[in-house]
């Protein structure tokens, strides 16, 4: 099952369309996890105010409909994550996930695990996830060797979002974690087959908001061993990519296109993608026949303009 | 005249020792303007409410007392940097400067101007000053190409802090901006000499809180054009950098040896000095004669061990 | 089928072990293509007059026994470059692979495209590959944007070495050239599964030197979407690297031991592998039961030590 | 005294200009000391039978008129660099030069010695000297690391050509090193004064080719203590720095501009100068007055277009 993330994070925050984007995730995109306050939601770019109440708003509206809601926490203050990782745990959240701090970087992995320890005890029963994204926080201490005997130091941890291309240190994870029944969940869409093959065990990215339903066949097919029609949907996706672009902003506006929900503008120091990129994205998601690509054969056709 | 960096950011934070931590800059080495809740004083990783609390404090104490207490607001999160440069209008504060937000990376000028502006507005009174970092921050925009222009923006901008060995766009901001008074202060101290020459015009740095007085006679013999005098200082400094090291939290240790006053561990994901290292350091600095390095003469006997 | 590397370059070269050499790949690995001068082959570590002799070496030998050799002709010369091409195609080689220049590096597509269209120019009739490998080089230009269009600037142009992580750059070069007859032969070992689910045609790299069998196993395996199998030799392969290493040194000890071939020293910058790491890879070895991998079910007992 | 570099590196190298160049260097620049086929040269774009002939021609049209040609020797293989080390010894060369290897990259201190270890053997009579350059060639290993203890290792080890911004890790070199008779050349060409703050003994960089004369009387000013002349002169250059750029090609054109004597295209990678930059710094040189900017007051009114 796919997860998501959650975009909604306007100049103010609109929280009143949380409730619909909720809907339109489980009903159109079959998506019923969400990671909340990410890299995708600006949960950085917000006050600590704010990552409560879009807590709140989605833990709220997504009871008895979505099965996960996942609160990202990491902040560059301890204090700060501890406050949220506490809150994430009254509001009922199913689980907590924490980037490193990157701004004075830990510098071996026994400093990196002490703060990430001190964060899960703020919320000693909620799962606990890490959060791996090197090429944002420039921590390159590898999943691996974070994961080796990391339940000594934080009993709730459940599992990894991995969002590197170093698929060695992700298989090494997965392999040498088998025993356990930890979640792996790969962050970077644009090779979800290449990591399905190492073993992941889910995804999360900002591309499930809009392709969740298409991932969810491409799982499916990969997992009845339908190997060639897995690598069509993976294709199909390279050329989404390469022709619409994964920015933040530009995800939110493909989200608008695709979803009908206002996702807002980001914040700064992101800026609204261009009208010139929203008409071409609308342009090419007709051309490509995004609502119903039920006719794959074709796709050698298409090309990026 | 040497500013300083505020280093006094305990797990909790103790706030009784800042008075007598003014004083001491004030009385014991020379040095009048401080530059808080920066690198040293580990503000990001602080909260917003203790980073209020911290500004406060030295805003209050330094009454009277100090020449200039800029405030370091920058955030992640714009909406936080706004209501901290709000507040140091408010307490009184005499600048404000800030650091380019580091996670979703401003990717052009145009970008870190709109952010950087944004800041300045919510307080239009106060002088501005940008924090250039590459090495921490990532953000490779060059401080010449971002100044070109820069009061059509922010018309308070008032100077940069340049923490960066690239003298060639120091020296150009210097060069295209010596019609404005703008300030331009240094801020790798090991080697601060070779800003001088290219035209700094003062230096904020971590060492300045034990090494102001020196460096002021190092400052003094520049200005005197008594070259040698101020090489042999820059030397006698480097070999204490040697010897010593940088970072924030040797910087704590060494400084609370050499002031008396308890700067305390710093916050995770910083670690506390060894104390191997604050033994090292003691003894180093006796070696070193470090109270009264009046004879200059013998510094190649000097080692490190 | 892998492919293979040439590590024979010995502080003196030990030309008289290559035919045996070409012996052991074909009946006992199953190898049947070798690039000559690459990596592993410490290629750029030998004089022009030496790469050409272990050139001839390998053609000669191979003759009637492999079915293809490239030889690496890249180089920081231009001149030496061409040379090298000149020469491979005199001798009889099958194909010719190049490097991007990495000292005075080219700034953009067009640059290297004119680079590398000078060293195919030079042996016109022999195809080409060009060898992708930017973690080495630092040149970032993606393999997507030079193979595009770049037949009409090499029409010999046959296909890529990619030895990086970025699986979507691959997936794009295979998915835009799917009418072609081009090679993606993929050169990260660790990671060769999830390439082949992006669309890779074959490997090259290392390794094959000695799991060459077993790696054609997983290549099978995949081939009759035999999926659970073709994962666990990956799986099986990720424990030999995380208990080897992969440096070029240590694949020459590892070589020696497994084929009993004396495969020589390395030359400087490289250094032989320690004593301690070959006795503890050759304890490893036999307890992995190398020779006879049979049983992959026990897989998660191994432990590195 | 300021040296120089050879940048006479032509599609094919066209000889017969050196002794002109020589002359040029030596009557016109007051330049006396050549670094021949390092960066500028492009060396490492040439064959080594070239590299060799360029290296005969500077040595035997330089004698009797340049004080010191250093030849650089460096090389991706062993073999070569000693071969060009011997060979510069044979034809009489003043020094040699070597860069660290950096395809496969020595992965500390030791390894690195031992590799220029073996240069310096081929050469034994010869001074000596390293070249750092860590942005090109991405090795990270400090010149004050390296330094400590090379004379037991290399006895003819003379001095250091450092082209890196790091001036704390070149004031080390210089400050540790005051018993020794090293030479520390500095090779930012753009920030020199400030390295002759930190005790640089002199400059090697591809500007002094045309702005020789004038960086020696910025020297001759630094010496005499003539400080805001010393800092004119360097403003004065930064902005033919902005205004020109410094990369090689440009460079070239340049050189060819101010000398008169035809520097020819470099070779591939590198590309010709547009058309547009010679024609741009043409007349920006003439506006700049360059052949006599003896009028220094003006100088804020000059600007880049």
């Amino acid at each position: 099952m796919a997860h998501t993330c959650n975009p909604s994070t306007l100049g103010e925050i609109n929280f009143s369309v949380i409730g619909q984007y909720v809907d339109y995730l489980v009903k159109e995109q079959g998506v019923k996890n969400v990671f909340v306050n990410g890299t995708t939601g600006e949960g950085l770019s917000l006050s600590i105010s704010e990552r409560r109440r879009v807590a709140e708003e989605w833990v709220t509206k997504g009871r008895n409909k979505l099965d996960q809601v996942v609160i990202h926490v990491g902040a560059l203050s301890l204090k700060e994550s501890q406050e949220l990782a506490q809150h994430a745990a009254e509001i009922g959240a199913d689980g907590i996930a924490v980037i490193a701090p990157f701004f004075l970087k830990p510098w071996n992995k026994d400093v990196l695990i002490n703060f990430l320890k001190e964060v899960a005890a703020a919320a000693p029963a909620l799962p606990f996830y890490y959060y791996h994204i090197p090429a944002l926080t420039g921590i390159k201490i590898r999943a691996e060797e974070l994961l080796d005997g990391i339940q000594d130091k934080i009993p709730t941890f459940q599992g990894l979002k991995f969002s590197d291309t170093d698929l060695l240190d992700f298989g090494q994870c997965v392999d040498q974690n088998r025993q356990r029944q930890f979640a792996f969940l790969f962050g970077v869409d644009e090779q979800l087959l290449s990591a399905l093959v190492m073993g992941a065990t889910g995804a999360v990215g900002s591309t499930y908001n809009y392709l969740g339903k298409k991932t969810n066949q491409m799982l499916e097919a990969f997992e009845q061993k339908d190997f060639s029609v897995a690598l069509n949907y993976q294709s199909h996706f390279l050329i989404y990519f390469s022709c619409l672009g994964f920015g933040v902003s530009q995800t939110k506006a493909i989200m608008t296109l695709v979803s009908g929900i206002p996702m807002g503008p980001p914040r700064l120091p992101l800026q609204k993608a261009s009208r010139e990129f929203t008409d071409n994205a609308e342009a090419k998601l007709k051309s490509l026949n995004f609502l119903s690509f039920t006719s794959l054969k074709d796709r050698n056709l298409e090309a990026c303009s």
